[in-house]
């Protein structure tokens, strides 16, 4: 049985900080086919509201810490301020847009990462087999573009932080048995370069093989190995394309063109 | 054909301002069999979130102005902290929540508050016939229980800050004609007092007609006088009753017994 195909996108920080880039964003997100899911990360917003309040930032192996005052920021922000926002904005694209988080209708489990050297507060590991996915497949048949908040919870009350590329690749292995799914990272560069100093040498198409290979000689940026480790991992688990690209091609990456990305296969 | 009953609910800002009332509130609606709908109101947390960013608080004629930045605070603070968090709470007592804005899936439309003699700003009026009740119709067949925040948009990509009281006899009449309705409005009184001085001479039944003789007498505080307004169009328009008591007796306001409300019939 050929599976009908689903577009998981990601979108992060750097298009939610630039409303010309998000709203041109918001354009290419609505035209896409349905059935599509969008998943959001932060921005500068949490960063910014939590100085205001003066709750200081802390951030242990690049990585922040989030204590209670942190999550409340977060919950604030990515669930209320930016996942409504881009609800309405889509909205008035005529895409059926739903806001969630992992704690609506159960449908993102996590726990609460174990302390071991390092405490990281209120952040969540994701459990991947408690992932709803009838519930997502049944707002999809419903003509419902689900947009999901970098949240989860751990079934005990407890709202939870966690990581948006990891929650779009654990929605998007969890909808692999019953769909084409591909999934979609967007960032602010045009994807996996051959050579760091030419951003030209974009690899349309990489293997696992050629990312070790690249990785182990130190070619691939720090900022990159999650998303990649990310994407092949997906794509292990039945994910059927991983695509890691600019933006502002979305179109093309959608329709499964090279050029504006990497897809890795 | 004899509908099924849908209990509608809506807690104020007291509730949740009062830790220990708020999941004492919870315990008691996560045992109420589903279908049922959560209306939450905003609370204390959104004045003083506004009062720690320096935004001040406008009020005209008794009502707060939603500035652009007062809606930000009301969509953080209503859509994000206070609604994740009760869908959170809810998960943790079997009650598979989902926490939604109207606009979620398009759900309830309004339009922005005309500008007469006062400019209200961002604040909507529902368009009733736009509530779109087989969108919740479906959520409550799959055993979901809504949770709506206080937040409209108007189809054109703007939020809109909306009375929750107002919002949950909206809700009400639009799924009048599928379930049994029943609105429960749960504040810090026990209902309709006969004799302001007497809080123990609850009104267990009112009519439209004993409303507007008390009203007319001056015996109804003006607080309650929206509530009841609100109360009695629902029940014109198709709602089965609609009750106004304390939130500590909802076990009781379930079940349809007098004592800690006043009914409106």
């Amino acid at each position: 049985m050929k599976m009908s195909p689903l577009n998981i996108i990601k979108i992060g920080g750097n298009i939610l900080d630039d409303e010309a880039a998000l709203h041109r964003f918001l354009d290419d997100f609505a035209r896409i086919p349905a059935p599509k899911i969008l998943l959001h990360g932060g921005g500068k917003k949490a960063t910014a509201l939590a100085a205001q309040l003066g709750i200081p930032t802390q951030m242990v192996q690049g990585r922040r810490v989030t204590d209670a005052a942190t999550l409340d920021i977060a919950v604030m922000v990515y669930a209320g301020l930016i996942n409504k926002n881009l609800v309405a904005q889509l909205q008035a694209r005529s895409c059926r847009a739903l806001g969630l988080c992992g704690a609506d209708a159960g449908c993102i489990r996590a726990v609460k990462r174990p302390l071991k050297d390092v405490d990281f507060g209120f952040v969540g590991d994701i459990i991947s087999e408690a992932i709803d996915k009838d519930f997502f497949h049944n707002l999809l048949s419903q003509g419902i573009t689900p947009v999901i908040a970098p949240l989860t919870h751990d079934g005990q009350g407890q709202l939870l932080n966690t990581n948006a590329d990891t929650m779009a690749s654990a929605v998007a292995v969890a909808l692999a048995p019953l769909y084409e799914v591909r999934l979609m990272y967007c960032f602010e560069k045009r994807g996996v370069l051959r050579d760091v100093n030419d951003a030209l040498s974009v690899i349309p198409e990489l293997s696992e093989q050629e990312y070790e290979a690249l990785k182990a000689q130190g070619a691939v940026s720090a900022g990159m190995i999650p998303k990649l480790d990310n994407a092949f991992a997906a794509i292990r688990q039945g994910v059927s394309g991983v695509a890691i690209g600019d933006a502002r091609y979305l179109p093309a990456i959608a329709a499964g063109d090279t050029g504006g990305a990497t897809w890795c296969v």
